[in-house]
């Protein structure tokens, strides 16, 4: 997507075996790239968080296990790197998938064959990634262009970020707004902050607002009062990881999200590339293991001071308890319906199995 | 209640004609009392929230009109006094409650007796609060005990800030609590941050924390996920203002909280005093005027920085435009009981009427 006219993705890799990332720690507020030059860069970005969001974590995990097999392409290494960058963050499972692949084809192939190998699988995963967004991006907008009506704005609420900043380009629920954008459509786009890492306000504005798609950050409490109030016509969200019945897990907060749009008939749609589904998981709801994050996240504060510099505040002093779980479960019956890079589907066994039977 | 163990209230009134206040707005960082001693302090302390909560407002408001009449108690001056007072928060009903009490009866009474009354009423409306607020404690503690279970700890799970810093002691939401607390009943109290004045982290740990209660602070997207695994035994929130249905407006994000607590029969009281009652306004959804409160509430944040010093931080750039609803309503068909210092009722009108039809 564009950035004030410039056309950027999430990681750039090149023909001369380089990987660059933006540090999203520091948005909205500075633009700054970092080169992935090893494997405990690559750790250090997903744990650190300068990259986030399921579809880029699968994609950076390849990259990693390339700069650990250029180091070592030894069985022994590859076990454990595959080890440390699966530990990186236990929810995402695009993370697995990408990491399995990988782990499964380097042992059966020769120690020479292993490096280019890993390259070549790692700039597919990152092209293929765009695609896949791109396609979830057509699906959804024809639903976006079903549902507008001529001479009204339509509003569209999202939560977190699951634009091109989470995947390589496009994004997954951002992707239809991005299309519809495109093609001219008079769309709005509420944009939940998100606490506690507010990767709404810090990244979901940003990036919007830098393509040019006109949005309104408001707290998560506000979500529900707006679609009371006839204010949102539909939420896109993305998904970390989809049960096969169709139980969503995303970020923390989403499943209030989508009682709220059930409350008020609002659709709710998850967009996701195939890879964020577990078809060996039934079910979501109390059978994922749900990533506990630091309760600095939820102390502390990130912006801009009054001297213009990047600072962190303490909002509660340290007597406070906290806690701090990074995602949660919706539902299948709160979800009208998955948009995929396959397609569209409704959100149980049944449909979600019919449209990936051939792939 | 207790800070450090030694018995405070939010708002004191002496003999000698002086009242003191909380300037909640330095909380949690710092402990200052504030003396109110004209008209204008009282319009300020309510209007940049140095006091916040429908019933310290209504008592607040009493006040102001006492130094108002104190400064000049002809009819002119009362009904100018009046509206300022009235302008300063639209939402709360104690507030509206309180004036016109001492409008229609200050007009009615010769200009030499109408301070000596005002400074009576304001009183006893302090007193009456206190009063209040522990009758629901007592009636919501019943509740409480009714449900416990030897053995374990008891979960309960509240929003915003309905504690005795929102009233003048003991509070509304949090009444109950200090009153099973202060029994020595095992009970641990889930704070909702509640962006985007975190009155939650801010006030309601800090209560809580200085009496000794039991508690954790969580990010507003939380409660689902706490909910959904059985984490919350009870939600317990306060109300602004009460249809005379059951609808309930209060703090936003509170009707998100509600739909959580139904879709996992979790039950969900609203502690409220008489005085919340609006039995003038048949229902609240669509009906209530939502106070649009200041963007920089949503895009700056207060806290203590590195040095230790109070500032704030703006934490997104000045392009970000965002949205700032400061309340939301509750249907009555989410909410399980009312508890009310005249004792419990159904959140209908039937029952809301048959409660107060003698009082």
């Amino acid at each position: 997507m564009l950035i004030d006219g410039i056309p950027k993705k999430a990681l750039e890799s090149s023909n001369d075996f380089t990987v660059t990332i933006i540090d999203q720690t520091l948005l909205p507020h500075k633009l700054e790239y970092i080169k992935l030059e090893n494997l405990n860069d690559c750790i250090k970005a997903i744990k650190d968080m300068w990259i986030r969001g399921a579809p880029l974590i699968g994609v950076t995990v390849a990259y990693g296990m390339y700069f650990a097999i250029k180091d070592n392409p030894s069985d022994k290494n590859i076990i454990k790197s595959y080890k440390l960058l699966l530990n990186t963050r236990p929810t995402a499972v695009d993370l697995k998938w990408a990491l399995d692949n990988i782990l499964n084809k380097t042992l059966k192939i020769k120690q020479k064959e292993r490096l280019s190998y890993t390259w070549k699988f790692s700039r597919e995963l990152e092209a293929n990634s765009i695609k896949q967004c791109s396609k979830i991006g057509d699906y959804g907008l024809e639903i976006i262009k079903s549902k507008m009506v001529q001479g009204e704005t339509f509003n569209i609420l999202t939560h977190c970020n699951a634009g091109w900043l989470a995947c390589v380009d496009w994004g997954t629920a951002l992707s239809p707004i991005y299309k519809a954008f495109n093609e001219g459509l008079d769309i709005h786009v509420w944009v939940d902050e998100t606490r506690p890492r507010s990767q709404g306000a810090s990244l979901t504005t940003w990036e919007l607002s830098k393509h040019g798609v006109s949005n309104t950050l408001i707290v998560d409490n506000a979500g529900g009062h707006l679609m009371q109030n006839g204010k949102v016509n539909m939420c896109i969200v993305g998904s970390d990881r989809t049960a096969s019945n169709g139980d969503v897990c995303n970020k923390i907060g989403t499943y209030m999200k989508a009682l709220c749009a059930y409350d008020n008939n609002i659709p709710f749609y998850v967009a996701l590339p195939e890879s964020s589904i577990d078809f060996n998981l039934k079910s979501g709801v109390n059978k994922i293991e749900i990533e506990e994050r630091s309760n600095k996240e939820v102390t502390h504060i990130r912006g801009i001071n009054s001297l213009g510099e990047l600072s962190s505040i303490k909002i509660v002093p340290d007597m406070v308890k906290s806690h701090n779980p990074g995602f949660d479960v919706t539902p299948a019956r709160l979800v009208t319906k998955l948009i995929t890079d396959k397609g569209i589907c409704n959100a149980n066994s049944k449909s979600i199995s019919e449209l990936f039977k051939n792939n």
